[in-house]
């Protein structure tokens, strides 16, 4: 369905690496497969999205619906003009977050419907799912901690102690999503160090594509072959 | 539903009179009933409307799915944040276009299915309905032609013809959803003067309200009465 590219996302909590690690991946998929590489994000990867996030901002009391709204009109407009047509030239899109953000902040953190809010950015994007979806997990009293050690501050604060209870059910969402799709989700403890969580994101989304071999040494990670000439990268089963 | 409020959406093509008949109507009203009148529009009825629809002229490029969204989630604010709040505080709110306007222009006029259209609005505002819909219908041609003398020009250019076909399937959408729910639509044909829409619309409208009794004179319209005690305004049953 997302043939002839590959559509990978990032999936996790604030400060778990997402970025830095879909960066890597993206060099290291660009080396192994010679193919264009677009790295993007959501929401706001696109100058409408910029605006469309601005108006969020600026939206002081908005409802859960309205904002889910935007963030869906936001994925649309992206998918359009920045994933599908890098998809169509055979490219590997990797977009930090997508539609399961939406679901995990907007049901699993809030008073939407998950369903609901699926279904809505289903119909945004006329369908288009990720190929892969690489779940940086961090339980998010240990997030916190890290960031607030890099800040040089001590003990958690009201708020922050307010906001765990929160990003504990968005990760909750998160972890019951990837149970129920093991196919197209990996699961990556982001405790690791930068390399390891790298190491395994390259393992399991080499896998997930059907990109072979790949040979794990003790210094690194080296993709020797190419792609898998059955292009049955999703176990869907090649025509 | 929408109890104790009054409810009441405007549609129709441009410059049929939705803004004038509104107007007069709300006059009507607010000395008939002695309820609140707000006068409000879509899109753009909200200061975040307003960003909204800033940002819709600025993408030139949006798709119709991008595009339905945020119209859908300037409802969903227009409605959290203006509607809703008039009508439970027994206001009667009308509304320059709502719903209709959406599946009219998109699914009508573009390539959206209507039902999908509907349904991502009913989503956005918690299934809220007017009371009363009023169609100011106007055959696009004789509208484009009204405008054109309004400006001192005299036959239509190429594009204003190509936009006639356009105009032609909204409409058509309008007459579409009058006749499957006249329960809850009036059709005013617009090409009529103002005095007399107006005096048309308040006849309808009051009957659909049930407000009672409304004497028509020769010299104009007088509400007698006030409201039916009975509260069975829209046919659902008194409870």
């Amino acid at each position: 369905m997302n043939a002839p590219g590959y559509f990978i996302s990032f999936e996790g909590g604030e400060g778990v690496g997402k970025s830095t690690q879909s960066r890597l991946l993206g060099d290291w998929l660009a080396g192994l497969t010679g193919r264009e590489v677009v790295l993007t994000r959501e929401p706001g990867g696109t100058a409408l999205g910029q605006e469309l996030r601005a108006a969020v901002m600026h939206g002081q009391d908005m409802g859960p619906r309205a904002e889910a709204l935007i963030y869906a009109a936001d994925r649309a407009h992206h998918v359009d003009t920045v994933v599908r047509p890098a998809l169509e030239r055979g490219g590997v899109v990797i977009t930090d977050r997508y539609i399961d953000s939406s679901v995990a902040y907007q049901s699993g953190g809030r008073d939407l419907p998950g369903h609901e809010v699926e279904h809505i950015s289903l119909w945004a994007t006329r369908g288009l799912r990720p190929d892969v979806t690489v779940l940086l997990d961090l339980e998010p009293g240990a997030a916190a901690e890290r960031r607030a050690a890099a800040e040089g501050k001590g003990a958690l604060d009201r708020l922050e102690r307010a906001g765990l209870e929160f990003h504990t059910r968005v990760r909750d969402t998160f972890l019951q999503r990837a149970a129920a799709d093991p196919d197209h989700w990996v699961v990556i403890d982001a405790a690791a160090s930068i390399d390891d969580i790298q190491a395994q994101i390259r393992v399991d989304v080499a896998a997930r594509l059907g990109l072979t071999p790949v040979v794990v040494e003790a210094t690194g990670i080296h993709g020797l072959g190419s792609e898998d000439p059955s292009g049955d990268r999703d176990g869907e089963g090649a025509s």
